[in-house]
């Protein structure tokens, strides 16, 4: 599955990161058609990110919630990091419009690029790009 | 312009990442149609990613180079974690691709969520959402 055109899977995503799982909340939430937010959510099992779990409230009939799986929590780095960049480029002279704190402690979440021996990299900091173990055809770089 | 299905302007921008600034380099290094490299650099520059700089080597006639701006430069970041994402998940089992070291010190490039105040965020640690300066309508998170 591709998120290029479908929007609401990004937003359901959202709301996952959120803590939201079960599919009434979501679908409420989202103010988006049942069966929209049903093909959504399949989309997201069928491609790992997401996991459905089965759940019974005291004298309720069994429901399901939807869980995000390891490689769906790590897609967040991700919208952080587009977060934080629309904060900066495109948020306009109000300032942003959603601020997130870790909430262990209140401090606001940053996405910080570094090296492995703990040196921030600043945007233009030059990077230098070579052949990983799984490379198949790296075209040289000039310079 | 969204970069949407316009799978060349990632790779021209990758190549303005490495250092990569004349239009010949740029042609010759991605193998693409001089036609659509001029389109795909208007279009960054309509968008305020990259400048248009002229340069004049001796005995040469003026030249253009590409200069990625500041908004250029902080798109880099997201594309770290695109790449940080399917080295992970999505690389197989030969490994990563490409690897990118801090041109310093050969640190290799690591992109971390953190709080202000130090603590790392893992990617299921719970954040916080609250409505920001700019907000005009943040619809209520169940929970």
């Amino acid at each position: 599955m591709s998120l290029v055109g479908q929007p609401w899977t990004l937003l359901v995503l959202r709301d996952l990161f959120n803590g939201v799982r079960r599919f009434d909340e979501l679908a409420d939430h989202l103010g988006i058609a049942r069966n929209v937010l049903t093909r959504r959510l399949a989309g997201l099992v069928d491609d790992g990110l997401v996991e459905k779990v089965s759940y019974r409230e005291p004298g309720q009939r069994a429901r399901n919630e939807y869980r995000l799986t390891q490689a769906g929590w790590d897609l967040r780095p991700i919208l952080l990091a587009v977060m934080a960049y629309g904060d900066i480029h495109l948020a306009g002279p109000e300032g942003p419009p959603l601020l997130l704190e870790h909430a262990g402690c209140g401090g606001s979440v940053v996405v910080r690029v570094e090296c492995a021996n703990g040196h921030p990299i600043n945007p233009s900091d030059r990077l230098r790009a070579l052949p990983g173990p799984g490379a198949r055809y790296l075209s040289p770089t000039p310079h």
